[in-house]
């Protein structure tokens, strides 16, 4: 694969769509992904994954069940694999996913809400 | 490990030292280090695993033997394993670099520039 510099905000202007995952990196087994999200997912958990969420604009709360994290640009956290979490933003917010390349956004849970088309940008 | 929110700028501004790697995160094996630099690295890889660097400010440029890369703020690039790099920055630069815990700064070569002490901050 040709070794690119990835401009996080030149990718988001090519999201037109909220909640559409779109990948733009490899780093071995793992995807870095964003998306633009402004909803209020369900709770979830990944059994066999942590996974990294990075603001890249805007305010992303994610609730656990003893507490409620509230990540702001270029803020970072890591979900440990088994914990429950739903994320959600009231407006639109940019968000970097890392994770490996097997992971459904909703982890355990089958939902309308499982986006299984994943496309590079 | 208790769940929290990391602010790139303020684990930064706890950062004294050029060139000094700091730990930010952990997502299963891999680790997310911090590191300011100002200097021209050395010519080297890492033989078994990609590495990413992300520029959270400044200007990072990466010579590979074919071409020069120029990471920007809010840009990234995956180098793959095995591909000689030699990254440098002529003014102070803030890298998140994501790479497996057991990476070595200087991969394949042993060097005064080799940092095996990794702190936690």
């Amino acid at each position: 694969m040709e070794i690119k510099v990835v401009n996080f905000e030149k990718k988001f202007e090519k999201i037109k769509d909220l909640h559409s995952y779109k990948v733009i990196a490899q780093m071995n087994n793992y995807y870095f992904k964003l998306v633009k999200m402004q909803r209020e997912f369900i709770w979830h958990q990944h059994p066999e994954t942590d996974e990294v969420f990075i603001v890249i604009d805007g305010n992303l709360t994610i609730e656990l069940r003893d507490k409620t994290l509230h990540i702001k640009r270029l803020e970072m956290v890591v979900i440990p694999k088994g914990v429950e979490h739903k994320p959600s933003c009231n407006k639109e917010c940019k968000i970097l996913l890392i994770e490996p390349m097997e992971t459904i956004n909703t982890g355990n849970i089958s939902s309308d809400l499982t986006d299984t088309k994943l496309e590079w940008i």
